[in-house]
């Protein structure tokens, strides 16, 4: 089952790099005892991700989440922003929140990338973990950008992240951003900025 | 008046770079008519930037408020992760917030600073625009934080920007970050982040 939003924008300005997809995924995520949960989509994660995600240029953002009532709030909220008083209020918001596209599961995600590219995606988990499986530096994703034909997609993990099963189904699992000392505690919004970026950003 | 915090943390890694403070300014700064406003502290801004900011070896964030009943309020959160439930649920956002200091003014900030270190802080503006005064870039002040024994100030604003008078005021201005459209409306939380990674990271 799947919300669908309208297909990509026109105004995302069309590069040389392979298609950016990136999805926020609350389920399935571990808390904090390492136990299987599902998240609460918040207000908060929708807005500053699609901020960072239309800045860099990436094509469409997916909130995933398989709670129905859930959906309904993130719909709510999405509609305040594109049709209600915040869409003429502000409309940096309005053109951010058109990005967005709510999905019930990961398989669903897949089907709107194939659908839109007519090719499977390239995926890409996250963790702020080094781990079981291999990870792929930025630079080396990076380069990928440049030379692929196939759509990436970047999961993002809300909760205490991705789990061992999302990472090992994912084509590849990109390095934890690591700052200065021992400390790495991002939240996901600070995270995900940082990543695109280093992975799409004209300064690196 | 200031509402002190602790000294600097003893587990912030101490490296060869000069030191950094950040301070999220939220008078004087622009509302979206160009209005010199007052902007209000939000729970969010403490906590995503003083993850940020403890990441990358920041040795203080500074909270800047002139409203009293709003330091009452961040006071509130503070304690709550510090001293409350939140320290023993969630040891690494009492960290975090452990790094965070309130203040009225930016003249207030530069003391602190300057009782700190000895030293009057080398203070650089942040703006999400290119304008009057000129802009540092990325790379230049990178390497200003390689050689230089003053400490660093970051000035972040809040609404919709800081005044030309702290822009004119600051020492240097940093260019604005820039994603890969026309399109760059990053929330201050994001555009804090992606800052402190292009100076302090370690794959820039």
């Amino acid at each position: 089952m799947l919300t669908l939003r309208p297909p990509p924008l026109g105004e995302t300005k069309r590069s040389v790099l392979a298609d950016v997809y990136i999805a926020l995924v609350h389920h399935p995520v571990y808390d904090k005892q390492q136990n299987i949960v599902t998240t609460s989509i918040t207000n908060i994660d929708i807005h500053d991700i699609a901020r960072s995600a239309l800045t860099y240029g990436v094509r469409r953002y997916f909130v995933v989440n398989p709670v129905r009532s859930l959906h309904a709030l993130a719909e709510k909220i999405l509609d305040h922003w594109q049709v209600g008083h915040g869409s003429t209020y502000n409309k940096t918001r309005k053109d951010a929140l058109s990005i967005v596209t709510l999905a019930y599961t990961l398989e669903g995600v897949h089907q709107i990338i194939e659908q839109h590219t007519g090719k499977t995606p390239y995926v890409v988990a996250t963790s702020a973990k080094w781990g079981k499986t291999d990870r792929v530096t930025f630079g080396s994703l990076r380069a990928r950008l440049r030379v692929s034909d196939r759509p990436i997609l970047l999961l993002l993990g809300t909760g205490w992240g991705l789990t061992e099963a999302i990472l090992e189904r994912a084509d590849a699992t990109l390095e934890p951003i690591e700052g200065k000392g021992t400390y790495n505690h991002l939240s996901v919004r600070a995270a995900a900025a940082i990543m695109l970026d280093r992975l799409l950003g004209s300064a690196a």
